[in-house]
């Protein structure tokens, strides 16, 4: 019967499995015990969906400044999980789609988990599923009623479901109610100074001597804390003219982050 | 006559009775007056619906706190009623539906109770029914439309309907003028300490010499009253690492606590 | 002449008369004064359509508090009238259609009314038919305008038109201009003290000697005025586990006051 | 030529006589200056539009309170203006329409207007026409439009046109543009007490030396002034008792007066 | 190929010939240095798109308040410029219409343009083409998103063309970003007192010792200044009674000016 | 196979090199070191997306008054790109389309990129694409939400791709969310005094000992700053009487600013 229920949903996560690693390009850089604590918490959740006959249903919001990190964070709990369905429900695969469309594709992938004995689906981008903009405001009603009834609706007896969302607009998602039904709800910060350098020493790009300076003049051209994609483009953009196996020189860095901002 | 019109609702019936048990995944569990009385209230309703003959229609409102209960002592009281027809009208099962069709939906199960003899219809999360959200505020008019006839339509001559919804929005279904139609309307708190002194030692999962202080550690990192589902899902993520037959030590409970808020 | 209109009318009066005695349930029980002159008023208003060569039009609007009586001495004048064509028009038989629908419903009863000599047509619960909602507001300006129209046509040439209306929300229709169109408003207040002391001794539920304090009881729990409606279910309510023949006594009335609100 | 056209718009100047016999069915009773002077200048644009070749379209509208006689005024002046074309645009006549087929239906009249030589077309009741509603407010832009451009649209060369509109909400009309496309706007005033006795004395249902009393009784009830048309309900009513001859009592009078306000 | 572009666009220049003309019934009558100067300007925009070969495309806006000249002025430029495309858009000819409707045909109309060598569009009264109205306020942005793009687009190689438009509400035209996209935007006022003198003197309807008096009575009764329009409808009513060759006398003109206003 | 690719797209490159030419028709004119400074900028994107295996996707949006020559800008660095595919997404190619149909357009043009190994798109006058109007405001929700998936959305592996937006609403791009999708923002400003002499300058139109006066007339009859496109389009208004191979005066220069401001 388990088996069966693999074969049923394989072609699904086949084509997942694709789509988690296009959300881990990066890989997951380690940074501190933040991160660490979050990673950790994302893999209890999917013990505990495993493990306890009592939950057959988590739900997790992982909710931060754009760039964060949440998406990568999600892609990852999901890729460990060795969960045999794992599906991440994105408007990127439904660009242009009218609303209703776009709420039969979501609820269509929840009634595909129904059916294998252990899922996960990834929410990601939920503000961008709702088609949310803050003039008006606007959103899909149609989107958000499914979503709140699909993240408390218990998947049939014996199966088991873990479900992670990712936002940049907390606020939003609580006025919305959406908050409230997910179980839990989880801070993915921009990064500190102190989780900066460990990335730019991780990636080795900077002699280490550099580091602190190359941090410093990133926290001054820009804000306290950087969102951990915007640092890795910025540096990709700064690397661009140095040759292979050399350092980014802080006269460069300086550069491209006065060019850019 | 009244065999037929049983014999009518059966295929209704069936199913609904594992959607009640879907309510009741942890039964009831006795936490003193405020809940015992509700339960009594509502039995009091099943009755004069059943004995009086001046009281074809009866129609209660159970509102309070996300979680606090609603739907499980409504199923309960349902389930205990013994009446031929017994329906719950729920969003989880329309899911993506328009509204026009949720209507229908609706309007259907209603018609479908008046071919009973005795019939309860428990309207479930109204708010979600009436796909309400706070920004704008949006809702469909059209279920609303509805279910402010339906509440208050009285079922063919010899026919008797007990109505009983669930809300965690009171003060919505005020302003739309739904708190109107419902005859009666009772309070579902969340759970005060003593209450959850009740629950803990019901369920047995910590050393009864805990139990105070674990209602302490909880109402500290959390609000004053606490929810039961919330209890109950925080009660099963600690049990987590524990084994069988063990309780769960102050420490375990501690730590899921904060890690969860 | 007359009489082919009579014929053509028939089936539909034929179905109002039980749609009539469905709104008086409990009869018109006599309560003073107030209402007495309700109903002188609205017969004097069935007379002039009947007699009166120069009125072939008349409307009036019964407005006030929620379960104060209004359907009922509607309903009670239409069928005092003994006019061929009696009609209500009721969301009851329509929920869940669509504004044209409704609208096209309404209309025809209109056109129906015009092929009969004498016509009577109650609009019930006129917020309801305009599928009102404070929260927006949202209504049916589809329905509303097909009102604001039919209330003041004409009818044919040797036809007669007689037109009530009922609506627990007076300022709402005066906002949308609905007031005007209606030649006559009159008020159905809830009942006072010594209306209620009336309703009680015709009932005779009580021993004489404990009306007052009932009726005290009552006002305290509740408000100085009560509608009609609500005080007969309560003391259906109570009378629940009575014995027939047996009085209520206060204790019994007491409680379950205290228990329903 | 001007045969054919006449030939050509018979059978629609033939149901509209009726149309404008509808608006006057109590005749225009003269009460004095103000609406002496309202029915000259009324013939002196009919004239205007006969004869001068330098204005083949002319558009006035008159305004004032709900029941002052607009319509009454506006279908006796194109009564007697003996225009081959009389056309009255009426909501009534459209009820349950949608807004597409009443502004199609609109735009049809004016086009058979344009085939007459010397035509009148009565706008009856324009915030009818547009579906007004003070609540939003609402109203058709659709139907809007078309008068917007229709009142001001020239007949084809040797065609002429009068446009006679009638409104109760003439602060409405200046906010949406209407008042600036007619070419000129006439105030239609509820009656002054001395013209209400005018109107009791040509009625003559008073004894001669009771009108004054009448008159002050009336306006110490209602307001200082009361629109013709209401005045005229009125009397109706209280005429109902009293046997042909007879003059109406001021004690029957009051006891009306005093019963429907 | 300049002839064949002329044949093809030769029965769309047939019809609108007509069409300029009807807005030019009383002519281009002198009114002093204001009116001249925008008569100039507007011809020399003309010769600008026909001569330099660098601006193929000029749009210039007219505006100011109602009836004072605007779309005369606009239809003497196009009919002066001899261009063999000349069009007017105008709401007139699409009463009715559903804004999609009006989008294409005013799409078409430059598509139509973009074939000519030499064309000029009149855009008429352009917050009716957009269905503008102040309450809400409502208008169409489908028809404003297509003159936004249109008055900005060039016409194809080789081709060239001017864009008038005509417009009584500045303001609205600014708020929606219109008059941005204009290359030029020229106000046409109303005529002041010594422009009306000229206008009268021209007409010779008065005496011309009458002149001065009739200017003041007009500017007594109205406001300061006066459109061209209402100054022209005004004199024609007056004129109505006045025989042929006859001048107009000054009781005359204040009876009018009185009865109107 | 890139071949193969190059191939396939040649048909959309081929009409797209004409488009852009249609932005450039009056060149880049040096200008000074903001302008070459921009100019170099989008050179280094260029080379970036180029080179860099780790940037498949770069999106940068131009920002700035309307007619600072954005799209002059977008469209030379797309065509100095060399780049086998490269479209411009206009509301121009669109008038009159639905919102609907212009959302599968852009993303239409999105997946031909895809295809090609090396894209640029520019989406010029973003806020035109998205029907945007202060009033309301209003705007189509669907084809941002299309933006906002787009222009983040990474191209197939191996494929990559350069996005040029412009806009001159840059506070209505940030209230939509849209600046945050971009990855680097670039203000593009209207020409200050000294920059305007260098553009006078290079035109050769002015005796070079006028131009400090020139300039000094125009940003006194204007503002400080002028747009390139503003002063482009006057100095060929004003160069229309004179003569080839003259230069213009500065009375013509004068009189041109006054007439037109
Ligand atoms: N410790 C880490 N945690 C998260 N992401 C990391 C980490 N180290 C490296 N990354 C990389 O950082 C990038 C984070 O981008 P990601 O799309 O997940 O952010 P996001 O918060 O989802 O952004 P957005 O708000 O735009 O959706 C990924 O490419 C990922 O591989
Ligand atoms: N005394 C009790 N009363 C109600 N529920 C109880 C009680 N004891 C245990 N429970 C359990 O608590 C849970 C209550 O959850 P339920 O879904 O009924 O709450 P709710 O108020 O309807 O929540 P929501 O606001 O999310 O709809 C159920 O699983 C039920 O079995
Ligand atoms: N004197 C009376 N006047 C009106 N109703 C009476 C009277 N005496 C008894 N009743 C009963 O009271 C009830 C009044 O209810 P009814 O539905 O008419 O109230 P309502 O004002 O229309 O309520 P709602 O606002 O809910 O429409 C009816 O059952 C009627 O039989
Ligand atoms: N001098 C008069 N002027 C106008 N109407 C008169 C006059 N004398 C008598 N009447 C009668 O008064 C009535 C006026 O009603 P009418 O429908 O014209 O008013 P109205 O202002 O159009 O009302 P509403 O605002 O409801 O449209 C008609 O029946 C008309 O015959
Ligand atoms: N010097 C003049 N300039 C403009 N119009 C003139 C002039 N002399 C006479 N006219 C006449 O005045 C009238 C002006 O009306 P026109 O419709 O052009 O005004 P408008 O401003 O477009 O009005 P609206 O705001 O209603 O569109 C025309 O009949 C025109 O023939
Ligand atoms: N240095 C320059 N930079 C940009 N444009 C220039 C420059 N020199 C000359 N131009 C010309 O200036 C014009 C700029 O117009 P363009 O349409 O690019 O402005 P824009 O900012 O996109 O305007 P809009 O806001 O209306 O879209 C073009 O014709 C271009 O050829
Ligand atoms: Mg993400
Ligand atoms: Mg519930
Ligand atoms: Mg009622
Ligand atoms: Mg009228
Ligand atoms: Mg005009
Ligand atoms: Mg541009």
């Amino acid at each position: 019967d388990f088996e069966r229920a693999l074969e049923e949903v394989k072609p699904a996560f086949g084509t997942s499995v694709e789509t988690l690693d296009s959300y881990l390009t990066h890989g997951i850089i380690p940074c501190g015990e933040t991160f660490d604590h979050l990673q950790r918490t994302l893999s209890v959740f999917v013990q505990q969906v495993q493990d306890s006959d009592k939950t057959p249903l988590l739900s997790v919001v992982l909710e931060g400044p754009v760039g964060s990190g949440k998406s990568a964070l999600a892609a990852a709990a999901a890729k460990n999980s060795d969960f045999p369905f794992c599906k991440v429900v994105s408007s990127e695969t439904m660009a242009g789609y009218s609303e209703q469309a776009k709420a039969s594709q979501i609820i269509k992938v929840f009634e595909d988990a129904y059916k294998s004995p252990l899922s996960v689906i990834i929410l990601d981008d939920i503000e961008r599923l709702l088609e949310y903009v803050a003039i008006g405001p606007r959103f899909s009603n149609v989107i958000l009623q499914a979503l709140l009834v699909l993240v408390k609706r218990m998947p049939p007896q014996g199966h088991k479901l873990l479900i992670i969302g990712t936002t940049s607009m907390n606020d939003v998602m609580e006025s919305m109610g959406l908050n409230e039904v997910f179980n839990v709800s989880l801070h993915v910060p921009a990064l500190r100074m102190d989780e900066m350098v460990k990335v730019l020493r991780h990636l080795d790009c900077f002699s280490v001597g550099d580091i602190p300076e190359a941090v410093n003049l990133l926290t001054t051209v820009n804000s306290k804390v950087v969102p951990m994609k915007k640092l890795l483009l910025w540096l990709e953009m700064a690397r661009q003219d140095v040759q292979d196996g050399q350092k980014l020189s802080l006269e460069r860095w300086e550069e491209v982050l006065r060019e850019l901002s």
